[in-house]
């Protein structure tokens, strides 16, 4: 857990970044808090499922940054082409645990980029990294903890 | 596919209100004209998958809407709560059909809500009809063509 | 809660039913027993996601069964054709709660239909009841409790 | 298009291999030939988002094989515990083109690993090679394949 924070902090992101996403998106819906935002941001990266798309996608971004795929696939991944599509679907084992909020708001903060998620892409399409992978996995997240805040708290 | 499209128009939705929606998705990454989305927008009317759950969608607004279920079921569909979700799971049975940028603008229009869809929504949360099921169905049909378009037309 | 339960009861489907399925799935795997797997149903039964698409999923089959809808689609529901998809799709509702291990073994649940999946679809077939949304949701509820028990359990 | 089936060819896999169960899942509903079924593989294979799929699942399972991961994605992946799941997620990216016959498909598909399919997954485990990825994607073109001719023959 500690682990998988410091993952995520070594390419850039800190939880306030995912958990203030989160917020936001709940923010006309309900009373809920930040910090209650950050402790489900918290609670889903406890989950194995969590862990293991997190360090897959770190995986992917950080082998095509080195170069070490063949050539078509670092080519494929570094480009961040909107035709890939593979960032995306690889970041539903995430929302896939968070019910249709979560897929519905993962489409929206993967168009509208908000924070952190347009930072990773800036840096990504400036060459200055490979995020091509970990955006999406940010916007699963942050979709994710607003869905379980929605049923948690409900909607007003 | 001509009977589709009248049972579409029965409910207030016109086939430019879809083709309109896609062309503003598409518009900034590359040259798809309108009469393009139309086009498209129809070739994915003219599926089975498209044309079986848009008459289920009706069907369970109109029933809905007569009162013809069980009171609890009534309630659950006519007041459209954002945590129902059973309205965004069916028109996945669309989206599932033309691959990952299909899903991320079906959220994106789901929570943006433009054109058509934000009309819809309004009808239905002034009761004047219910359209829970049909607004989703919209959102998908319309992502789905963007996608279809994106990767015919290629990314510029 | 003892609600959802009734309904199941009063469409001919027990507790048991479903949690004799879930312990077949996974006594290869590991060791969890009959009653931790009818704990782990009757958790996924307590979720508001759950308790929406089955009311959602039994309203579409009694009303096709007293063929409140039109013509067009009673006769859709009612046959269950394999290419009408509308079952499975809804189904995802639940099975999108639980992570990929539900998905394949609802995939594997829809073609093999053990115990009470293959009684409701028989029932179906000779045109008894109208089961066509609720088998699907018996495969989604048994599979997501065998994910649940996965996870919890670990693979041996 | 040759390219990806070259690079099927050197993973082990023959398109044969594929359309074989394509055709078994389907001789029971309805007409269509082996020929056909082989045909139908072609076209998905012909798809940027199949022939991204692929490169990415074959480039994942040859990086772990030859250990340029971080030691913990690598363990992971060669592993192929049944605990891991991103494999089954990356297959969806080809299952969502084909609806939902291809979803329950690729599910059961999973779990009995017919022909080709079981021969992956016994040589991961043997440690031979390393198939995690690429079974389920072999999975994911013949439950695809088998959709598409269900909705293009019918179901009789």
């Amino acid at each position: 857990m500690n682990n998988i924070v410091a993952k995520l902090n070594s390419r850039g992101v800190k939880i306030e970044d995912i958990a203030v996403i989160t917020h936001d998106l709940q923010k006309s819906y309900n009373n809920a808090t930040y910090e209650e935002c950050e402790q489900m941001v918290m609670e889903i990266l406890a989950k194995r499922e969590t862990i293991y798309t997190i360090l897959t996608a770190i995986a992917l971004d950080e082998s095509a940054e080195k170069g070490l795929f063949d050539e078509e696939v670092n080519q494929l991944i570094t480009t961040d082409n909107s035709l890939y599509g593979l960032d995306e679907i690889l970041a539903l084992s995430i929302v896939n645990l968070s019910g249709s909020i979560a897929l519905t708001n993962f489409g929206y903060l993967d168009k509208s980029k908000p924070g952190i998620i347009g930072k990773l892409d800036r840096e990504g399409k400036q060459k200055i990294k490979c995020h091509t992978f970990l955006d999406d996995i940010i916007c699963a997240l942050a979709a994710s903890a607003a869905s379980r805040i929605a049923h948690k708290k409900g909607i007003q």
